[in-house]
């Protein structure tokens, strides 16, 4: 043999595709596919590609759906006052997991940074703003990442809703809940410090 | 939202049924096919499909092959003396990448275990006893996997083959390739103690 049959090599190249899967773990996802019943196959293929033919972007909050406008854009029961701004679909996920948050979403889809060549006009900032005109919104909330990057987007944007009249928050930075104070990083714990609050 | 759109729910479900994949990187790996092009997707569903479709089991070797009987089984150049039992169709492959061995394989599909009920007749010693009755086959090489039910696989396999008259190997126990010695648990170490041949 020495070269793998030619459906299988294929396979594996597709499945290596995928992020965090290498070729080891894309050889051993193939290898359970053949020697699965052909129903569940079928299924796994029709999943992948049923869910990219049926979601698509929510127009108003540009998160994943597969209505027009999504589910959660459309929902009268919260609250239409209140933004909270993520960077990725996936953290709209995150935020709902909280229960804490009732408002509604808007989601990037990247930060801006400049080392992977992205800009300001790459991310969704302008359907931002757009939303924004109708002077509905009094408050947006900036969810992205506690990193570099997060930071950097969150502040052009923070500058650019500002003279709009609108209230710009940021999520607190601080120790995860359940962690050590010990092993907490200096810049952490530092902000943890900052942004203490009366008891 | 709280509940997931239904496509990307089913997706994440399904792709949470493979080996060695959570429900978080489940998750993720949905995302990504989400977010990337309808090309690629398309591509990969159908490497699925397509894998599971065209691959079929040889009659001869037991491994996974497209053609019929594989082309390992058909290649002229390979010694049909000596055959080499492992236990899963990936071993075929490791085997190979040694490059050592020149001779043909029989993939049993399993190890005899008594824990997850599989007995002798669930793995496929009855084709490779068929196949060494025309008499063309002298060694046979036990190369299942070097723990309780690999053992016991290949034990349970030599005492059927020998009395066939031919000669049954099984691979040596040993300290791996570049290991530490030190760090070499004892089992493995009094295997290779026990192995150790004359420089």
């Amino acid at each position: 043999m020495g070269a793998l049959i030619e459906p299988l090599a294929r396979l594996i190249n597709e499945l290596s595709k995928l992020p965090g899967i290498g070729s080891r773990t894309a050889a051993r996802l193939a290898y359970h596919i053949l020697g699965r019943d052909e129903s569940e196959v079928r299924e796994l293929a029709r999943a992948i590609w049923q869910a990219h033919k049926n979601i698509r972007i929510c127009p108003v909050c540009q998160a994943f759906t597969d209505v027009t406008p999504c589910a959660m854009c459309s929902d009268e029961r919260r609250d239409r006052s209140v933004l909270c701004v993520v960077s990725g679909p996936r953290d709209v996920e995150a935020m709902e997991r909280t229960r804490e948050f009732r408002g509604l979403y808007h989601v990037l889809h990247g930060v801006i940074s400049p080392g992977d060549n992205k800009g300001p006009e790459d991310i969704r900032i302008r359907e931002l703003l757009e939303r924004l005109r109708d002077g509905a919104v009094r408050e947006v909330i900036l969810a992205t990442n506690p990193d570099l990057e997060g930071e950097a987007t969150a502040m052009y944007i923070a500058q650019l809703v500002r003279p709009l009249g609108i209230r710009v928050t940021r999520i607190a930075h601080g120790l995860p809940v359940g962690s050590d104070l010990e092993y907490a990083d200096e810049v952490t714990l530092g902000r943890a410090l900052a942004g203490r609050r009366e008891m």
